[in-house]
């Protein structure tokens, strides 16, 4: 599809709403959704033997935001945790559902959910808001990290409502050169330890001069303990 | 209906939703949302004298990717199973659906549901979303191959909602030379191995040096075990 | 109505909705919704002395495609048998509405419902779609036969919502022509056999070496069995 | 208001919706629903000393059309009947509806409904889709003829919903000419026979040699048998 | 506001819907729905020492219309009488809702309601209809004339649902000069039969050799009798 | 914002509904609905050190209106008094719905309700009217003048839904200039009466010599009486 | 993105309804919702060793308007105060929800609610008005400050519904310039009262010649004593 008929179909107001496909099939205002993630801070995430991490790039160090407020990566219960790309709003009201959704599951069957089960549930939400009118899709990419009983699970779910299940994955600005950076460096038989030194060597090489561990934010489950653990800047140096 | 009264009526806007006919009759959004289809991976389906059986091309074979994320057959019930075209969260709404209905079908009868009925519903909801406005059509076409009672079954259902029983099909990516092809070699006398066999080879043909057993999965159910098998990559060729 | 006019009323949008007359008082939408019925398979049914038929062209004869699927005659009831021009989506649904309701008729009064019934309860539906916005119309012709009693009775019903009763009449590609022929050679005092020998005359006549009594599919109902029985190709010449 | 004026408000969009006045005050959808009106064929009702009757121009004579599904007559109940003109589909609804009113007022109250009932509620319900959004209006004007007890009465109904109780009226194709020979012709003291003579001539003056006295039907109520009987074609001349 | 001003404000859409301000501030939707009131056949109201009464002139003098159909006065109760112009269709409806509110106060409260009471209610629903969307606004001026005890009241209600208490007034064709002239014959001090005097004057004057007493209805309260009582053509003359 | 930007947002839409911001983040439609305001009759409310007025032009002086019906000022309870400018049906609907509301309080609570309440409730449902799509927002600005206990209160409510508390203001024709004019007379130690000169002089300046006291209308709230009282014409200069 | 782009975005129209991404993935509605917010009053709010407080501009002082009506800032519980910037009648609905939500908590719990608890139900609400048609955005930003048991906190909410947690921030009117002065200033070991003193002298710093004490007011929460407390003009200073 070359630029003209992109302009053409612009102009032709195939990218109003959600509820319209183009000419060629697409649905334009999804994927202008999709452009919104991209301006999201990145995290990435992946999936060890001894475990799963998020690590994630808070950007932001202003003295006049509160520490705890520039969190980037969310629990949404002790063995699950998450990041998001887009739309920072909108990700809070899928980050509250999910939250709940797993509060839920405690409550009615006594057992932590599934990682999958939130995603699913989220995804089923994207989907609805992709297809129905009297909405705009959620500008949002979510990457859930967690334990499924002491297996390690890692998903990310786009704007449309995809969802799949990776070993390793990035969300959010620059997304694209980190995956082939990790599709290089990534093995399946490395510890969250030597992971996380891979994640960090990624940022690193991305960023040159710009690159600063303080801005960055790690949220770990070990299987063996099943909780999530949080560090932050050096701290993450240290593990 | 030649080019240029396409771009005429693109411009006049009969093309904005599902609730317009064109001048000449046509149903323009639908017909965009059948593009889409098209993108989508492959998947050949064929009845075979002794069972039935999808086999799907898988596409990605990405080292990020989980493996088992990757699927493109689903099993609706142990007597049926299901590959999709198109927009993957539209289709996976679909497929759950399909499962659900499978499973209230068990419980309220404790019997099998016959693959007509998962294909008449997915149809209908399809039908409805191509005829009501406030929402745009499923841009998914699902092919669902199974059992009813020892009588193989193939059906295809199209974005709007039409569907029709086969004895072999294709949908998604180049489907219509996979069924030009199928024209030529299907017979109605040949085993689940030999009709493989006679998949495989159409992918060779089309795909050339690009074709690559490891993408391809089979999802098959012999009428005798009643229960759906799968095979990935070599182990197809075992089969 | 010359040219121009249509064309200036298309440029002004008369024809984008259901729900608006353009200046000369024409519903411009459910006249292109009547386009797409002339796209549809033709059916021919005629009253005769001992009975009433649908013959309809199957048009397809794909070796993919299995033989029951095709088939264009529906039975509503024992005793009434319907074919359907347009979209084909749109048409199972009517089709599946006439047969729940002759079987509520059953259920509610233990008796046949009669043709008139079915025919008025579709029409109406199509109507109230004609006329409401936040849906298009539907796009299909029904031509319902049957028996009231020992009375056999023909209704044809438009995209409008707008039905009679006939002698003998066409739906589909061609109508017109069709209706033309029947005028000449239809007579009130036939029996079934000499009145099915005409329509398969007709068909010979307007296809010239197309014409291939192998994809065409009588459903007829002798008014002395009261019960639908169906023949196909070589098998209608032999009634 | 001049010929420019009004395509200078079609281009502007005035006449889009029933819900939209024009910069002079017009409804011009309601305008355009009124010309479909003039479409429809012909029917004239009086009121004579004896009685009241709806002549109706049938129209059709196609052979392939039973002759009882081309009435134009309705009977509302065994007192009153009505013609109508325009949309054929819609008023088909109309007449329905005040089928069910007639019969609910016998089950409710055991008298016949008077006949100004029945055409109120019918204007009614085309008023409200004259001034509501998500409908058009509908294209039908109706003439009801009955017994008020054992007054003559006869109403026509237009498509805003306004009514007025006449001596004698004609609606559909030439309405305006009819009713300029009305106003030579008719009288207060004639009967039926007398009345349905001059109605006959009217015809007969204005189709010329078209005129066919086997295209006409005629319902009448005599107030002293109170019940409508009908008669076509010859039968007309010999009443 | 000059002439450019309105038709830039029309090119620019500020009239299509009773729901948008023009950038002056106006509601053109509802300006333009005053247009038609004006079109409306014309009728005067006025309160004297003895009474209350409507003059109407019933413009339509056809011989093929019912004289009692023709009325332009309506009794809402037996001692309050309305007049209308505009949509005669809309008129209707907000006369049937006054009868029926009329009905219900007596049953309720068992005494007469106030004409106030009437107007207010009538003007509520005209003003909802000129700020919610989904339905145009009436296009309806209402005059009710009535006894509050003995106390005779006139007052008017104008499109917007706007309405005040007259001690004499005029809607319809030509209000602004009967106004006008009213203005100057006025005075508190009359009898009914001095107003209808002045009243028919007026109409002779501005009506010239068009004017004729067989074309208009008198409809008047004696506060003592307190009972509406009607006179048309030469009968008024006889008061 | 010159006038340019204001022009080209006005082609480009911005100011076709209440729900739509332009890009300088102003609400136009809300700000025409204001300039309907300015076209209103103008009212002058004043808090003194023995109570509270509202002083009104009533501007009309046609003989044919009823006196009483020209209110400007009107009651909402016996303690409190509200003047509006705007659409006057708009206004009498707010104004119908405060009377409602201090009637519910006496009834529920047996005190009288503070004015702020009133203000707070009828801005709060001009505030949705500004936010929600549907309709339109109310054209009406209102101030409401009364007694909190003893203590003397005023409060003006834009079209917004804004509302403050004033010592003086002036709303309808020419508020800016009457309320330059008060910030020069005005002083907190007045009593009614020198407010109400204040007042008055302040019209004579602004008019010259269209001044007529004849069209005035004053409604006072003595704080030790606690009762609205009224006067007219000459009668305000006799208090 | 340049200049151009905004331009033809805004002609196309993506800048109409808050549903609706750009192409560039913006939401063109929001982002003018937030220039609104930019014309509104500013407030400066700061955590200190000892407590929190929020410095208002009151900015009017006009003789006209009660002094206590133009406050601005909002006790939404004892130890709660917030304030806002933008469309002030949008500000009134979500601080008097606000307010009912921390009396609600108080009922319900017999506890005081937490500050962030009021933020986040504030920010869901203006999300869903930022992702759902039918309304448009809410145009405030708001700062609550409070305490948590014992620990001071501060939030600020902007249009999209998006908050954080600031150690000191500045909303409305060259908020910029503000938080650029307080990036310099601020330190987490200061008093309230020193905190003030700066807060003060950035605001005399950006005003120049137009700062006036007089104008500003100031509302704080020692965390010992637990209760808001307000001084306004010198009052100020002398804390």
């Amino acid at each position: 599809m070359d630029m003209p008929t992109d302009i053409q179909h612009q102009a032709m107001g195939y990218d109003r709403t959600a509820t319209m496909f183009s000419p060629e099939g697409h649905l334009l205002q999804v994927e202008y959704a999709e452009k919104t993630v991209r301006l999201g801070s990145a995290s990435v995430g992946m999936k060890c033997t001894n475990g799963v991490f998020i690590l994630a790039d808070k950007r932001v160090t202003d003295i006049l935001v509160s520490m705890k407020s520039t969190n980037k990566t969310f629990e949404i219960d002790e063995h699950i945790v998450a990041s998001v790309a887009g739309i920072v709003s909108d990700a809070r009201v899928l980050i509250e559902r999910a939250q709940v959704i797993a509060q839920q599951h405690r409550v009615t069957y006594d057992s932590p959910i599934e990682p999958e089960s939130i995603i699913r549930d989220i995804s089923n939400v994207k989907q609805y808001f992709s297809q129905y009118g009297g909405a705009r899709p959620f500008g949002v990419s979510m990457m859930v990290a967690g334990l499924n009983g002491k297996k390690p699970e890692l998903y990310v779910s786009d704007v449309t409502g995809n969802y799949l299940s990776y070993n390793a994955n990035a969300i959010g600005e620059g997304d694209d050169k980190i995956r082939e950076k990790l599709r290089e460096k990534y093995k399946k038989d490395l510890t969250i330890k030597e992971c996380v030194k891979i994640a960090l060597k990624i940022f690193e090489e991305l960023r040159g001069k710009d690159f600063d561990i303080d801005k960055f934010e790690l949220a770990y489950i070990d299987k063996e303990k099943g909780k999530l653990k949080r560090a932050e800047g050096k701290e993450i140096r240290e593990i």
